[in-house]
């Protein structure tokens, strides 16, 4: 049983539930070999805090410890008491050609193991090989998993995702997957685009794998060891990882960094504050192997513990957009997430942290793309008959000019769009989620100035505005002051909460909000609007955080009545309705259907079979989640009908 | 007395001598307020292994630590015995308008107290204080330099660059400093930029004061105590840090690490595996801000051994491009490198490392501009008719494609320049530093494709080349295979050793080097030059690592024949000459005089007096440095001419 707890991108740190203990994820499962323990299972559960571990079940089989396996079961064998992964031998067998052993013997022999999680003998593709090759290995390996499925016990089992670099192929392969009952789910046949530095096709790889996996498992990246490729994974949705490279990365000399390896023998600084580097000299981990294989597993494990923290500052991007600078070729695997910006936007939470600019790859983030798609889709400019653009060089002075803004507004009823680096920003949209929220650098890169070049051609050809002016300083200031005002000056806290109102929730969210007299409360210290009334019924409130709505009661049952279903509802099952009703929040389990659009972290309407408005809250998954998941809430509810 | 030991960019690891031993830099010194002691000197200089501390002489002058810090002297009132840095109270004069102490006072009593580094009470100035106003200080702060030197005794002074954001004030206040007696050199004024995230403009302070500074005396960066800055000051040639910081921030509850700073109530997951975090849970560290200024001490030193490994390894400005994704501020820092590309180049090594490729800033790299300059200058390409460009696309390839090329070369007599990242290559000079070792990613920045243009229609401008070609594969292969050889066909290895020559030594270099009959011995293994004789001469090896010569005696008097002084000249005194003449390494006190463009690692002729020749070696300073330094190796003599 898997349960999702924080969430960044794809990533997500969860709790897995197996017999021998609860694993926090993502987790990095060291891989022990019995006969040649290079750091003790005891110390792994000691002095690293490793939750789960990983040995070769197909390497005990063919050795002496076979029987006494069998007798004494995995966990006292290895004398670790919490989860052990089990691995089948199917790399061995890629590389030795064959194994003396069936994928029964083997899931049965996992079994009779005590394992915690056992694999299937999958049959694995290498990156180059052909589609008929990479076909024939994902039909064995999905008739092997449910082979595997009905011989596992109690055990859970792994099942592998092969397809070579076909997208279609993994996708399948995936979704075959998602179908039998499995306890975790691995994408397989990476290991020779790792050592390759094959990052892009790693990206193609684990995208179009997670597309056809069932998120509610986590994912393992099968022999994904080194920490240089641990955020990017998290990101595109992996959960575990399993490290054999701590110890052969050390019996061969090299230092594992978050930024690749280092060969000892080039160490001149022991730049590592480990427990195992911190009163070391480079002579110590050139001569003591068993030290640098402590380091090299401190580090990989350290490198997790960063992506997790990340995760829950709302920083993971960032993370990522840095250690891609790691290597060129992970820079080429950053790069490559850019074509999928439409697929990572479903999971990306509605808002999350600020966004830093690290280089051209930022502006394509996937909120950057969706608030570009939104304004284009959902934003509708007040009656004004001038455009005034703010060049990217203003913007960071946006607030300093706030006022002048204002009486421009008024006197000439112009209307000002900022030209940002995610997307053209109209003036009443400037606190919004990711627009007040990024930090950018004055000097931008040339393709980051092009790309905001086409991001305001497509939006000034939706037609919305009569008359451009491109902001000049006062030459501007008194263009426009010396037209006359135009039929109806703007207010601008009006335009604000109703833009923001149809950027969040869609066109024609502000008409149904809002009809009625609109009372704004603001903030006495920053003279940002709070909460919204109208016809005296308190119906939003607006975050200070990340200047979007969170709704109430009376705000839903507006929008209940102006959006048919499916759009904005989570349809819960009769069990659940009188509970939501009251105030209670939505467990995934009970949810029956959602409506495709709905983000995390986005305002939703829970209603039941007939459609009835039970409560309001915060989704906290997207469609997709809260039918797969049957453990963890689905919507954090805010107000319950029964309540109001 | 300093002494340079390793170096990259502008930024050198050393060893500064003071009466309490050794310091190893680039240094960081925690900062010890003796009326609150965060963490003991004692722990300092034993658990945190630290060599040289810092404190505030003008607060134990007020203090009623006084009496007793005079008496018993600073490192018995510290309990510190490794060198002890002291504070003036110039920071306290700006910050409270006045202090009660003069310059003469505060000198006197930082040398009474057995300080190893005492500071003159400099004159702050704000970024944006006016120009009559900084000169004012850098008027100031100079005479109280002078006076300071005049009242230290033997206690080594620190004297400070001001200026505010004047490049030509600093410059000019750093060339007064040099001047003047000083054991090291502070950079001031610099804290309200570091506080504002103003990275551009420290960097322009920090490069406008290295021009002005000897480079024979460690740089201290005043106030900068965050890792943040580490590397890309040491990049510029910032040798020492303080820090205040570690304790400050664990005060107000915040945790250092080398992207930043996270509060402690932020923080889900101890994602540091220093000794002071490593059993930590956040709890711990918001509950005990002690270990929390462990942790932040811990942190802003391993960022220095990071910086001083990066040295070490020849990687030190992919660290800084790295780092400087931390903010996006910061990355406006590494911007703002590009346009000191022409002065950095002076302190780069001939060759250094590889050169991964992090982002468009990479291409701006000093080395990179030297290669496209080099290549302007002093390239002459041999007589072909055809030139067939090869687009980037082709890059990765070259060597896959080398077979094809020279059969191409010989059959169609075509030649061939790939359209790289760091500027056009000509075929015979692809296995030169910086172009065999880089490492670029398939999909470019379109600022870098747009720069490839650039620096490939530059190269085209010289007028090599009569007709030219794109690559575009087979067809490109045929139309070269169907044209008539032209006059003589090229022989790769040749053309290759004389190209190198020109690029490394300067045009007339392969002629005056080649004069005669040539043989090429080659690796067997790899095909590739390993040694040059000419007339039976050896002349030149060719380097694996970086495909670029050294010089034998033999060759060195080739050059020496063929160029004039002072071009490739070191020019030694007398009591030196005998003993280079043996073949012993030239200290930099001896040297007279050397050539403005040798470069550190470049191929040198050591002369006398009378342009004698009397060694020829490998120059690890340049000419700045060797006029500069008194301790310390200037050039590498590999052969003397009385031993040969």
């Amino acid at each position: 049983m898997f349960e999702m707890r924080e969430r960044a991108g794809l990533g997500r740190t969860g709790r897995l539930t197996t017999h021998h203990g609860v694993v926090e994820t993502p987790a990095l499962m060291p891989v022990v070999n019995p006969s040649n323990l290079v750091i003790h299972p005891k110390d792994l559960a000691g002095r690293f805090k490793v939750d789960i571990i990983m040995t070769n079940a197909y390497i005990i089989h063919r050795s002496e410890l076979r029987d006494r396996a069998l007798k004494e079961g995995i966990h006292r064998l290895l004398e670790f008491e919490g989860p052990i992964m089990t691995d089948s031998g199917a790399f061995q067998q890629h590389v030795y050609g064959r194994v003396d052993i069936s994928n029964e013997e083997i899931v049965k022999f996992q079994a009779a193991l005590g394992s915690d999680l056992g694999s299937v003998l999958d049959i694995f593709s290498e990156p180059d090989d052909s589609r008929e090759s990479c076909q024939a290995a994902v039909d064995g390996t999905l008739a092997r998993c449910r082979e595997g499925a009905a011989l596992k016990g109690k055990m859970g089992l792994v099942g592998v995702v092969q397809g070579g670099l076909f997208p279609d192929l993994r996708q399948k392969c995936a979704e075959g997957l998602s179908q039998i009952p499995l306890a975790a789910q691995a994408i397989g046949g990476v290991v020779p685009l790792l050592e390759s530095y094959r990052f892009a096709d790693l990206v193609e790889v684990i995208v179009a794998s997670r597309k056809g996996l069932r998120p509610d498992r986590p994912i393992h990246l099968f022999g994904a060891g080194h920490p240089i490729t641990f955020g990017l994974a998290v990101l595109l949705g992996c959960d575990l990882f399993d490290s054999a490279s701590y110890a052969k990365y050390a019996q061969d000399g090299r230092m594992i960094t978050p930024w690749g390896t280092t060969r000892v023998r080039n160490l001149k600084h022991v730049a590592c504050s480990c427990p195992a580097c911190f009163d070391a000299t480079p002579r110590n981990l050139r001569e003591d192997l068993g030290r640098l294989a402590e380091h090299n597993l401190y580090a990989s494990l350290q490198e997790l513990k960063e992506v997790k923290q990340a995760i829950h500052e709302g920083s993971l991007w960032e993370h990522v957009e840095r250690r891609s600078r790691a290597h060129p070729r992970l820079l080429e695997g950053l790069k490559a997430l850019r074509k999928h910006a439409e697929f990572l936007e479903r999971y990306e939470k509605l808002s999350d942290g600020s966004l830093f600019y690290t280089g051209p790859e930022s502006i394509w983030r996937p909120v950057a793309w969706r608030y570009r798609r939104r304004i284009l889709e959902r934003y509708k400019p007040p009656e004004a008959q001038t455009l005034v653009i703010l060049d990217e060089a203003s913007r960071p002075y946006t607030r300093h000019y706030a006022a002048l803004l204002r009486e421009l507004l008024d006197k000439a009823n112009a209307h000002f769009v900022v030209k940002s680096v995610l997307g053209p920003v109209p003036i009443e949209l400037d606190e919004i989620y990711p627009i007040a929220q990024s930090v950018v650098p004055r000097e931008l890169d040339v393709e980051t100035l092009e790309a905001m070049e086409i991001f305001l051609r497509d939006f000034l050809r939706l037609g919305h505005f009569s008359f451009g002016l491109v902001w000049e300083g006062d030459e501007t200031v008194a263009k426009l002051a010396s037209r006359s005002p135009g039929p109806s000056p703007v207010d601008l806290d009006l335009t604000r909460a109703g833009a923001v109102a149809d950027y969040q929730f869609g066109p024609g969210a502000s008409d149904a909000l809002f009809a009625g007299e609109v009372e704004l409360v603001k903030s006495r210290r920053t003279r940002r609007i709070r909460n919204v009334y109208v016809g005296g019924e308190h119906i939003l409130s607006m975050r200070a955080r990340d200047g979007l709505y969170t709704l109430k009661l009376a705000g839903g049952r507006r929008l209940h009545d102006a959006f048919p279903p499916p759009r904005h509802r989570v349809l819960v099952d009769e069990e659940s309705a009188p509970f939501n009703r009251e105030g209670k929040n939505v467990f995934a389990k009970f949810v029956e259907e959602c409506d495709e659009e709905v983000r995390p972290w986005d305002e939703v309407l829970v209603v039941d079979g007939s459609d009835d408005l039970l409560a309001v809250g915060r989704a906290v998954m997207n469609r997709e989640e809260m039918m797969a998941f049957q453990k963890g809430v689905a919507v954090k509810v805010r107000e319950g009908s029964a309540l109001v």
